[in-house]
């Protein structure tokens, strides 16, 4: 049984392990582009945006999360964050409940969802999953 | 300015640290009542599940977690998986693929958010704040 056809359009600045384990799945296409806002763009519309723990922290402090959010959810039907380490270190403890009430918006009124990840070879298999769960999802969802 | 009122349906099993959090927030008030699914129900019908991520893996090994993740959307507007640890440690090797396909349909097929947690005073902030993002929605949406 061959594994279905999956094209992924992936964001040129994306590279290094995650796109190799990417492209070791059977069936896999991606297409580079310069994506605009998202990082993976998978079938029907879903969009992906991948970040460290530390990059999404950084986001919230300055407040550019909100204006990311916004246009991903203009260009996709469904937004997914995947959050690369831990998101509560104790480095970040005086972000703590601003980071804690982003992530509480994002979930409620944003309807996004936040997956974390250890480490690229572990996004890369979230990204291909999804990829495969979205294939199967009519346009209509 | 005081806190807005919170009104939150807990789950009797739920006590201990998570508890004693959630009551020293100002304007919280939690009514313990056995629920047949979820742990949290917060206003407007978001219910939340909360899981250790050992058990969160279990449920998927032994494929209870459908059957759960059904009931709760029956009886819910939104539901959020709240994991405490980490989901990905090496001694769950074995079913690695199984839990991030999981993780990819409830994200993509359930649109289900699953947020990390550290431990219990972390889900605690999550709840409450997801509380009160919850409060604000309008029952429409």
């Amino acid at each position: 049984m061959s594994a279905p056809a999956l094209h992924i359009r992936v964001d040129t600045r994306e590279r290094g392990t995650i796109i190799s384990r990417l492209e070791q799945n059977e069936g896999v296409s991606l297409e580079f582009v310069e994506l605009e806002v998202g990082d993976y763009i998978l079938p029907n519309g879903v969009a992906i945006e991948r970040k460290s723990a530390t990059d999404l922290i950084l986001s919230v402090v300055d407040g550019s999360l909100w204006e990311k959010v916004d246009k991903l959810k203009q260009i996709s039907t469904k937004v997914i964050y995947i959050v690369e380490g831990d998101i509560y270190t104790a480095r970040f403890h005086q972000q703590a409940l601003d980071i804690h009430r982003a992530l509480a918006h994002m979930v409620i009124r944003e309807n996004i969802a936040v997956l974390p990840s250890s480490d690229a070879g572990n996004s890369a298999m979230l990204v291909y999953l999804m990829g495969l769960a979205a294939h199967e999802l009519t346009p209509a969802e």
